[in-house]
């Protein structure tokens, strides 16, 4: 493994035990029966244990989305045409996306990273088109050019990219994070996505790393019809036949049916990991850059909170795979973050029932009997 | 049926089925695929519905929490002691508890109702003993007196209240939320519970009401273990064949084996839908009330959102009676109206959504192939 990955990955560590033991402590001298808020408490747990502080409070969320192109899409997998994925980054700089709108609901900032978007991005400074005009987020401050190529090669023809792009892609994750970590400390963070295409690389990964049938991966994307689906499973299973990726190494994975987007998922998913900084997952694509990060440093898992259950079918396999349990299941098949916002807001509500809730003592109520 | 109620639930319209239509063009013209944030768009639909309002916004959000005392709790079906309600209303009101934490995490206010505590409560403002002071939340104008009777009496001897007292209850819960809208028009409703052995009260008519076996309904509640669980469920046999309530009248239900609270919960479900103002249900004991709204005006149905589906097991009977799906699972059962909150978050999301995105048009965004 690459220098810089290998000590970040070294920099994950294990949750402190005994925090999480004095945590439930805190939690069942709160007046309320014990554990009667059941997930939120286990939230909560989990948020001091990684972050180390006792009473935390989620004052900077950032979500970072990131995009790019796939050479895949030639094969004709998506219902939308590749240039989308260039559009919607606009629309994100403009606040006109779903992201824009639900990050601005729980208070978050949007980082929007092009990773290989395979035009040539024009950013500048233009006016919300919002209906609210969520200008705060439309902005090009929020913006990054990151990009590793103009998209990534068609994978059932070659690799998707090198694997020294796979590593630079990894890496411009970690810088991403970093970056935005220097200007004011992170307290959690979404991670989300935006690339025509990019649920054929996950469903790729997902079977390669898991071990399940192509076809229990593959799902309808943005929305595909019967036949496309059939071709989606027949395109997926080319690419591994072409490609055969070593399971067992995660890089190899990345750079043969991966994308630049997902790669810098991974890097972002363990830098702020190695930073003790809490990361929330979206959908399958995000689920897709969890398992490698997963694969890279199996301590990874501690640090991320899973939020929703997506349609896409393969992601419920991954989050078993990697022991996750989803906070809803509101049929969400978008990415951007956009299950990642909500979740963000569920958490900051099991870290307030920590810090904010009277103890039985404070407020004078009798105990079991 | 008594003439107020009978009123109210004629008052209670079914959905305008064109708004839901053009709703749903609505949403499909926004930039993102077509049905791709699932329950989010359904809520934002019904929503309309309900209102009338095409661009709704969630300004002014009231949690109902009611709270009243059970006489059956003699019968050592709880693991908590029967002044826990009077001292939890007073922990709402000096904004110490999960309801209030939760509420002010989603921007809403929080309205505590004595519906029939057993003690005469003394209310007076007193400081907040919330640790980060939620002052806002605590303060007797919060506090509404609605004391129907000093707690219900033991359903295992006798009815718990008289029917008389049911129907006061309901009105009572009508008369609520219209001084309350009084003020200042409501958004959006949030209900729920407070009542030391008010789970046992709820699965009598959970069991009545949708003809389901006691031991499906029974649940451990506050906490208890396998031996008063095997009581609770005694208990709760008995109640039935000592009282003999008839399924198919709802206030027989509710006066021979209902709470206070239960019977005000009813009337605030049924106040706000007449009034075309969502109401959202938190556990199982705002199910019993739902169960009981529905049997009095099944049109009822569509104006109430099931924010989560609790650990006590009655619960997902009582949804999948009614018909409603829940959005999370998170394992609370704490009541108060903490799953509310939630859900109102979520629901505020999904409003946002409609109103706060581009369209394909507006962003640029190519559309589907």
């Amino acid at each position: 493994m690459n220098n810089r990955i290998g000590k970040i990955c070294k920099d994950v560590k294990p949750l402190d035990e005994k925090l999480l033991q004095e945590t439930q402590k805190r939690l069942n001298n709160l007046t309320k029966p014990v554990g009667s808020l059941g997930y939120l408490e286990d939230i909560a747990k989990q948020f001091v244990a990684i972050t180390g502080e006792e009473e935390p409070s989620l004052k900077n969320k950032i979500i970072f989305t990131l995009a790019a192109d796939h050479g895949v899409t030639e094969e004709g997998i998506s219902a939308y045409p590749e240039e989308v994925t260039a559009q919607m980054v606009a629309n994100f700089l403009q606040g006109g996306a779903a992201i824009n709108v639900l990050a601005n609901h729980i208070g978050a900032e949007v980082v929007v990273v092009d990773m290989g978007v395979k035009e040539k991005l024009k950013i500048e400074n233009k006016k919300p088109i919002t209906r609210t005009k969520l200008g705060a987020w439309a902005n090009m401050k929020n913006f990054k050019d990151k990009k590793i190529n103009f998209g990534t090669k068609n994978m059932v023809k070659d690799s998707a990219m090198t694997r020294k792009e796979a590593v630079k892609s990894i890496e411009a994750g970690i810088t991403i994070f970093k970056e935005q970590y220097k200007k004011k400390r992170i307290d959690i963070v979404g991670i989300g996505d935006m690339g025509i295409g990019n649920t054929t690389s996950s469903s790729a990964i997902a079977s390669v790393i898991t071990g399940k049938p192509v076809e229990d991966m593959v799902g309808r994307g943005t929305g595909i019809d019967d036949t496309r689906l059939a071709n989606k499973i027949k395109i997926v299973k080319k690419a591994l036949s072409v490609n055969k990726p070593n399971p067992n190494d995660p890089m190899d994975v990345l750079h043969k049916v991966g994308g630049f987007e997902i790669g810098g998922l991974v890097g972002v998913i363990l830098s702020a990991a190695s930073h003790r900084v809490p990361v929330v997952l979206d959908g399958f694509i995000t689920g897709a850059s969890a398992l490698i990060a997963y694969k890279l440093e199996p301590e990874i898992k501690n640090y991320m909170f899973a939020s929703h259950c997506s349609v896409e079918r393969g992601h419920k396999v991954i989050l078993d795979y990697i022991g996750l349990k989803p906070m809803f299941n509101l049929n969400l098949r978008l990415g951007e973050g956009t299950g990642s916002a909500l979740g963000i807001s569920l958490i900051e509500a099991g870290v307030k029932i920590l810090t904010q809730m009277a103890t039985f003592k404070e407020a004078g109520v009798s105990e079991r009997k």
